[in-house]
C-alpha cells in the first residue's frame, strides 16, 4: 500500500487494475479532475488530432463503446468502430494475435471488449499499439472499477472526506459481481476506516478477497440485513442480483426485494448525506432487488454522475497512454457554439 | 394559422410536428437555404466543431441515420452512434429514463430512432441535451415531414409557385401511411388551393384529418381515381400501398397497380411541370402500387432532391438548436479539394 | 502490356482491376509511397477536410471497412458509415439504384462492399459520387489486388528486385480463389520471369487465365507439390484451401496438409529470403493449408505488411479520386502527440 512504483503509462496496456499501485490511481484521478472543462464543453482540446481510437467492441456494450468514442473525441481524436461479432474471421479460425496484428495497423490505441476471460490480453500481446480492455467477460473492466472509486472520491469532497477515511457498504451478488470485485481490489490500496458487505448468504463475496480487504487494514462486517447495512456509511454501492444465482428457487424467492433501497429505507437507516452508487444499469421492474425509482430527486443519487465520469476517466487514460497531459490545455481553444447541456 | 409565436429553437427537442407555429417552419425553412453552400461543398463550416451527435438509432434506418450523422458531419461536429437494439439493457429491466441520463451525458444532442410510439418523447423527457425525432414506430417522423413540405416549397419556386398557393395530390395509403399524415398536418398552418386525396377507399384518409384540412379553409377532394386526381396539380405526392393493408386479399386484388403512376399516365393526365415526390423507399417490382422506373428521366422526378433536401432541413434544425444560425458563415472557409459530386 | 493510356482517376470509379493499365498501377503505387509519413504518423494531413465517406458494407467485413475508414481519416475526412445489412430497404423492393442515388447524397465517395457479383458496378452506374468496390461476391475486390501486388514490389524493393523481374509461387486453391485471380490477371501487366502455381489438380487455376500469362510472356509452371513450387521463388503468396472446394471427402482427406508451409518446409525449400504472403484471415488451426504461425518470427513473413499497405494504397486511390496528390503536403502539420506505434 502506498508504494511510490508508477507506471510508465505512456504507451502502455491498459488490461487490469492490478497493474496499477496508489500512485498511478491518484495520477489518474487528477488528470480526470483536468479534464473537466472539456468533458462540460466549456472549451475544447485538439491534442489528439490526427490520432485514431479503433474502438473494437466484439461484444456489444452501447454505453461503454460510447463513452470510450466521446472521450476520445473530446481529445481531438477520431473514432473507427465495430459493435458486435460481424466478421467471420474467426470462424474462419484466424487466432485473435493474428487479428490484432492487423486491426493494430488501423489505428493508434485500441479499446476492445469481447466475451471471453482472457482474450484481450492475448490480443495485447500481439497488438502494435496500446490496448485498453473494455471487458473480457467476466474477468476485469477496468476503466469500470477506475470509474467507480473516481466517483466516491469526488462525492466524499463535498463532505470533506476522502479515499482514505470513509466508510461504505457494498449491497448484492458479492459472490459474482465483477464490479464489487474490482473494486474490493482497489480499496486495498487505500484505507477506508469501514467495508460492510451485504448479501444473501449464498452471495457472499469470495473469501479471498475478504482476507485481502482485512490483510490491508481494514475493518469488513459482513451481513444480510440491508437495513442494518446501510446504517452509518458515507457510500452505498448497490448492485444487481440475478435470480438464476441463487442455488435454488426457493432462495430466490426468500430474498426477493430484501436488497432493494427505496426512499422510505433510505430516510430510516442512512445518514442524511450518504451517497447512492450503482454500476448501471439497474432493474427498475417493481420486483428487482435494486434501487428504486422514487430515490430518482434524491440529491446524493450518484448514479448518473457516476456514468458522466467514466468520460473523465477514459480521457484521463487516453492523455496518459499519449503522453500529452502537459499539452492538453496547450491545444485548447475556444468552441464556436455554447453547450445547453445539463448536468445533473 | 400565421400565429406568429415563435418557438424558441435554442436548446429544444425536436419531438413532434405539432410543436411548429407557421413561423417556425418558414424559420426553418430560410436556414435550409443558406446550408446550400455547405452541403454542395462549395466551402465548409466548423461551426460545430467540437460537439458531439450522438445518433441513436434502436431501430436501423441506414438511410435517415446516415443523413442526420452527415448533416452533422456538415457543420463540423463529430457523431457517435448505434445502429440496432445492440445492448441487453432494455432486456435487463433498465427504464428509457435511465437510458437516456446516461446516455446524455456522452453528446451534445441526440437523434433517436425507436420502434415504440412515445418512446422519444419519453427518452427526451429524462436527456440532459436535446433530442431529435429520428421516428418513433407510427407515431412521429417531424424530419421526414419537414423535408416533404420543404421540397414542396422549393419545387414550386421554379414556376413561381409557394405554400400558400398549390394544388396538391397525395396518392396510396393515406388510412396508415405517417407521412401523408404529417403532410397533412403541416399544411394545415399553408393556403393550398386544393388538396386530392386519392386512395382505395379502404386506405383513405382518417376522417378527423380530412376535417382538420377543411377547417384550415382547403377545397379537399378524395377520389379512388387515380387519374383524374393528379389532373391540374402541382404537386403529385406517390406513397407506398402495402398489401396486407387492405381488409381482404380480394380488395388487395381489386386495387394492385391502380395507383401506380408511370410516365405514359403522368403525359395523358398531369401539366407539363407537375412535380413528383415520394417519401421512399419505393418498391420498384413490376405489381407494385408506387412510381415506375420509366419515370426516372422525367426532370420533374423529385424523388431523389427530396431525399438530398433531408441534409439541408437537418442540418437547419441543428443550427437552431445550437443556436449558431448567425454563425455559420462566420466559421466558413475554403475546402482544400473539389468536389465532382453532382446533383439530379 | 506497357500501354501508355493513363486512366484519369478524378471523380472515378474504381470497380475493377481490369479498368487499370500499367502506368495507371505505377501511378497509384508511387502516390501509395507518398503515404507513408502519415499512415507512420509522422506528421499529419488535413488534405481532404471537410469530405465525408459513405462506407457502405451492406456485407460484414471488419478489416476491409476499418482500413477503408482509417484511410480517410489519415487524410483528414470524416466517415459515415454501415456494416450490414440492416435496411429492410431492399426488402420493400427498392431498387439498387434508387439506393445509390440516395446514399449518394450524403457523401463525397462511397466504399462499397456487397454479397452480389455486379451490385456495386450497378450501384455506381447511379450514383452521384465515385464508387470504390470493396469486394461484390465472388467477383472483384480491386483494392486487395493492388495492395497484393504493391507488397510485392515493395518486399522485392529490398533485394533489389522489381515487379518485372522476379519469381514467384501462388499457393492453394487457385480455382475458386478470388484474390490469386486479381493477381495473375494484374501479373500480366508486367514481366515476372517464372510464375508457379501450386494446388491440388482439382483446384487448379483456370485455363484462360494460365493462357492470358502465357500470352503476356511469362513462363508458367503448374504442380501440386508444395516442396517443389516453392523453390527458386522469391514470392510464396499461400491462400485458403476450402475443404468445400473438393470435389469429394476423399480428395479432401488426401490434400489435408500438403500445402501447409511451416518454418521447416521453408528453410528446407526456399531461398533465404522469399517472401511470405497471404490475403488474410489464415486459418491457425492445426490441420489447415496455410501458413503454420511458426513462421511467425520469420522476418520474411510480409503477411502484416500486407494489410497494412492496404491503407497506404487505399489512402492512395482516395488521393487521385480527389484529385489531391499535389496538395497532400501541402496541408501537413505536425502532430500534437507521438505515436508509441511500432511496425512489423
Amino acid at each position: 500500500m502506498g508504494d511510490t512504483t508508477n507506471l510508465n503509462f505512456a504507451g502502455s496496456h491498459i488490461l487490469s487494475i492490478d497493474q496499477f499501485q496508489r500512485e498511478d490511481i491518484l495520477k489518474i484521478f487528477s488528470t480526470a479532475d483536468m479534464m473537466e472543462p472539456y468533458a462540460a464543453r466549456q472549451s475544447q482540446t485538439r491534442v489528439l488530432e490526427g490520432a485514431i481510437l479503433g474502438n473494437m467492441f466484439f461484444e456489444s456494450s452501447t454505453r461503454t463503446r460510447i463513452s470510450f468514442g466521446a472521450a476520445f473525441n473530446l481529445l481531438g481524436g477520431e473514432v473507427r468502430e465495430t459493435s458486435g461479432f460481424e466478421s467471420s474471421a474467426i470462424v474462419k479460425g484466424e487466432s485473435l494475435k493474428d487479428t490484432a496484428r492487423v486491426l493494430s495497423g488501423y489505428s493508434d490505441i485500441i479499446c476492445m471488449r469481447h466475451p471471453t476471460e482472457g482474450s484481450v490480453a492475448e490480443f495485447a500481446s500481439a497488438s502494435r499499439v496500446p490496448v485498453v480492455n473494455g471487458g473480457d467477460g467476466h474477468n476485469e473492466h477496468p476503466t469500470q472499477a477506475l470509474l467507480d472509486l473516481y466517483t466516491i472520491q469526488r462525492e466524499l469532497k463535498g463532505s470533506g472526506g476522502n479515499l482514505d477515511s470513509f466508510r461504505i457498504a457494498m449491497i448484492g451478488d458479492l459472490k459474482f459481481g465483477r464490479t464489487v470485485h474490482s473494486l474490493a481490489r482497489l480499496l486495498c490500496l487505500f484505507d477506508p476506516s469501514r467495508i460492510v458487505l451485504v448479501s444473501p448468504q449464498e452471495l457472499s463475496m469470495p473469501g479471498e478477497l475478504v482476507e485481502a480487504l482485512k490483510a490491508a487494514g481494514h475493518e469488513v462486517v459482513e451481513t444480510d440485513q440491508l437495513n442494518e447495512g446501510i446504517s452509518g456509511v458515507d457510500i452505498v454501492y448497490s448492485t444487481r442480483i440475478q435470480e438464476e444465482r441463487f442455488p435454488s428457487a426457493e432462495e430466490a424467492d426468500l430474498y426477493r426485494g430484501k436488497f432493494r433501497l427505496n426512499q422510505a429505507i433510505y430516510t430510516e437507516n442512512c445518514q442524511p448525506n450518504t451517497v447512492i452508487m450503482h454500476p448501471l444499469p439497474r432493474d427498475s421492474r417493481a420486483e428487482a432487488n435494486e434501487l428504486d425509482s422514487d430515490l430518482d430527486s434524491n440529491p446524493n443519487l450518484a448514479i448518473f454522475r457516476q456514468a458522466d465520469n467514466g468520460v473523465l476517466v477514459r480521457m484521463a487514460l487516453f492523455a496518459l497512454i499519449f503522453d500529452v497531459v502537459h499539452l492538453v490545455d496547450k491545444h485548447a481553444s475556444e468552441l464556436p457554439w455554447r453547450s445547453t447541456r445539463h448536468n445533473i
